[in-house]
């Protein structure tokens, strides 16, 4: 089993068809295909490496490059999918929780979106009369990482459930790609949670229904690939194609890779704005989503 | 009585002696004095409008303006009143809190002394055979502000106290300051927690051993003065020292400071490095105070 | 004469009727005013302190407070009076300068409209045949300030200048106000370049047509109010109300602005995002006006 | 030939000795090695793809990781080339220029480093009596990049250099290596110029004596490393280990990097931090050599 933080990879890479894995795929707007994967049984969670549940997958060439209506018709089809995977758990109390680090580039989508989430929890607590009755109950907290707050990020959002009780989490998270084509083109959302070691920056923890008690959906971004996994692709396509034996490659893959004192990654050149890009993208996701009927015009125009 | 955030400043409006409130000032350090409050009554609360405890106030013209040593030197002392006022609980879990908004200049000095605080507690947790011993149990969290979470700072803050239960909180805020001449030249140290109210960005609840059931260190830099303030003094010095009427005056007050549509503040031009200068003081005396016989040199290194 | 760098402001000081001074008022769109002062005589430039030439002063209470139709129209009427102004010149190769300082949030109007211009000066030099005819020939620069570059604004766009021969300089800088109402709500656009002395963080030397020999236009908001300039304006009108003595005043004056290693600006608290949205509207109207018959849409699609 | 922007690694990739080309390597400081490659003539320059000149390359393993002593002693190093290059001319009036993008992180070191170098020029202009005498005269410009300015970076600096008539140029750049171990690790320093089409972001055109009429140092840092270039490197290696065939291996490389919209690179994950901390170890380097006599302390004193 090959390790890959989206669904949908895993289960190309299976060449025959599993039982309890059903994967349809349809265009869902010009220039955007939907991959939906759902896994049911035990033996699916196995072969795929990924929790029983639904993952969809939305991807476009084109995403965060400035077509504003391609990025525009992205943001309404992953409301749609919010909205489906939370069912009526969206109205009651909805905490976005932006994973990563703020401070590496790759990392930041997570508090970027935080960033530009439209939050009304406080007008609701603080004053409900004057509130408009088509806004949601939402909060949004980006608490960080390991290395710079000493606490895990488990450990905060779980904190904060207890305390302010919402009845859904919606996390967002930068992924690791195993593929380069995958990079600022595809946005994954699950309704089983962060799994554990996913991210970029950093091996988290679990963050599902059973370690905080109400359901997690997880919107995850491909954005960097390790350079190891570059090379390790390209000389095992090598291998294939020729009698290589295996072990002069390993060689010439320790060799190549071998960077003192730093974690090589491949990402695009201008990743500081396809970063925000894709951050807007999923924050007028979410902003559609979390109120009702409100227009994307509405909420820019609410949040200032 | 005024309002202020400086207990110092309280007690020097006062022109008498209040029974329950002592004050003290000495040379701390060449070009550093050091005024300590304390007030041990209820007839000194009402009189100050601060709680019973200790307020030591570290005063420096030529802080954050490039003179390292003198900006090392308070550093030093600050870690000095930490250790005193914290006592044993020092050695127990510190969580540092950094409030207040990273993205509105004068009110990110707490998040960015998170930013620079060495955190160790994942260290224990994680690899606690490998931890050089001299180094204490910190971890550091930004909570963020209302507008931007839908979150009380203080329901994050007791979120996660009751998770990973500290034996000390470390709150760091920006203030508001009734005088020009606190701006960037002052900090102060308090072991009564951070009042309700406070702060530059947002009226914070009160964060104190009473609401979080721990001790609560606060350390408040004066970072702005409100134009309404400046104004206003100005306005009552004239009718001081003039048989102006103060309705006259209140007529003017009100159409100078007429300014549509935004807070009107008063602050230093070069506030972007002003805050950064700042935050690096306080999170150096954070460092030598919390992890025993560690040097600056070795902190930072460590950080990296 | 009381120095403003406002010529409407100026000119409403005068109480009567100055020879060679015309200044009318009209409503441009809902919530915008437009004040276009003319200077046609010696005797005009000696009574508003301001040289020859046209001044159009566009004011709108809310604007960069997040309406994005007054904002979109702000830009519109701006790219107008930025091409009745240009004339010819407009055609002809546009080299815009973001005076300023980037690292000084309320100086940094300047350098941040010159990451929004959309430049093309290079396809008509590298691809003439590719461009599309609709494009001006628009190149941008922020030269940066004295204390970081160790050279004057003047001499870098003039060196400039003289290689790249453009047909005319648009310069857009942030201005001390004399007034808070001023900060965030106004827009002046003069056709007689960048007066010596202007600007926030620099006093900057003459950018016009006798220093650079080519016609220079300016771009100029109100971004801070310096701390002195209201005291003084709050004094003089107590001194005016009452029958109190201007020394005594002065001595009030001075005793409250003493703040050591500082020079006060009074600015809007969330000043980042104001200087930001300022940005979006001016850049928006440059590039509008500085090429034929593109859409905003179309710019914005053209800048990636 | 293989293309690469360093003199040391087209030398080291030649396995013979070339007439007229002279490499000596030797241990600058402890864990800093230093190379030198002289280039005499037009054989040598053939032969290794680079002009005639004096190429020297400091290379520590440890560099941008924390370890002050190292980067400090690096600094101290180049302080010491770049004074042997400079010769005369360092006294005369020097501009350093930091080519490359503010905006894109791993093309930010430029701009960096003249954030953090200590420009004395208008003091001389404006105060020359008052000036420390051991004060260089030191100015610095950030051009841009084309797709931003519309403008040649050479043009920026051929019009500023006709006006302002320096000595010297010091030309920054990021640079894109052939090899991951380079990145972060490495400083070359020449005294032949920028070369034509060198950079991260941008072809540049040639920036040499020829071009600006003064002897122009460049001092470059690898940053980046093609993603196309890893991947490229790679399968020759396996190409040479095997005997695959090079029309499989081309498709294998094409189906890999084929990612849309983007021009990928591998870089480190803490990209943002390592760009920051050269920065800081070129600029204290540029500091010590271009002042005569000032210790970095004096000199981070001066500069606020």
């Amino acid at each position: 089993m090959i390790r890959t933080d989206l669904a949908m990879e895993a289960g190309e890479m299976s060449k025959k068809k599993i039982p309890g894995v059903e994967i349809t795929r349809e265009e869902a707007a010009e220039g955007i295909s939907r991959v939906k994967v759902t896994i049911t049984s035990k033996e699916g969670e196995a072969a795929l490496g990924k929790k029983i549940g639904t993952y969809v997958t939305l991807e476009a060439g084109g995403l965060a490059c400035g077509d504003a209506v391609l990025d525009e018709n992205c943001s309404k089809i992953l409301a749609d999918e919010i909205k489906s995977m939370a069912g009526d758990n969206i109205r009651g109390g909805v905490l976005v929780a932006g994973l990563g680090n703020r401070m590496v580039t790759p990392d930041a989508l997570g508090p970027y979106v935080c960033d530009m989430v439209f939050v009304t929890r406080h007008i609701h607590e603080y004053a409900p009369d004057s509130i408009d009755e088509r806004l949601g109950k939402v909060s949004a907290i980006s608490p960080g990482v390991l290395g710079l707050t000493g606490l895990e990020t488990g450990e905060i959002i779980e904190g904060i459930v207890n305390r302010i009780k919402p009845s859904l989490i919606i996390a967002i998270d930068s992924l690791a790609s195993r593929s380069m084509e995958r990079v600022r083109t595809t946005i994954q959302i699950a309704d089983s949670g962060i799994a554990p070691g996913a991210g970029i920056g950093n091996k988290r923890k679990a963050l599902d229904r059973q370690t905080l008690g109400i359901p997690v959906l997880a919107i995850g971004v491909p954005l960097v690939v390790f350079a190891s996994t570059v090379a390790h692709d390209l000389l095992e396509a090598a291998i294939d194609k020729t009698n290589a034996r295996e072990d002069e490659m390993q060689m010439i893959l320790s060799r190549i890779l071998n960077a003192p004192g730093a974690d090589m990654i491949v990402t695009p050149k201008e990743i500081d704005k396809v970063v925000k890009d894709l951050a807007r993208i999923i924050s007028d996701g979410l902003n559609i989503a979390l109120h009702k009927n409100l227009t994307l015009e509405e909420t820019r125009r609410y949040m200032h």
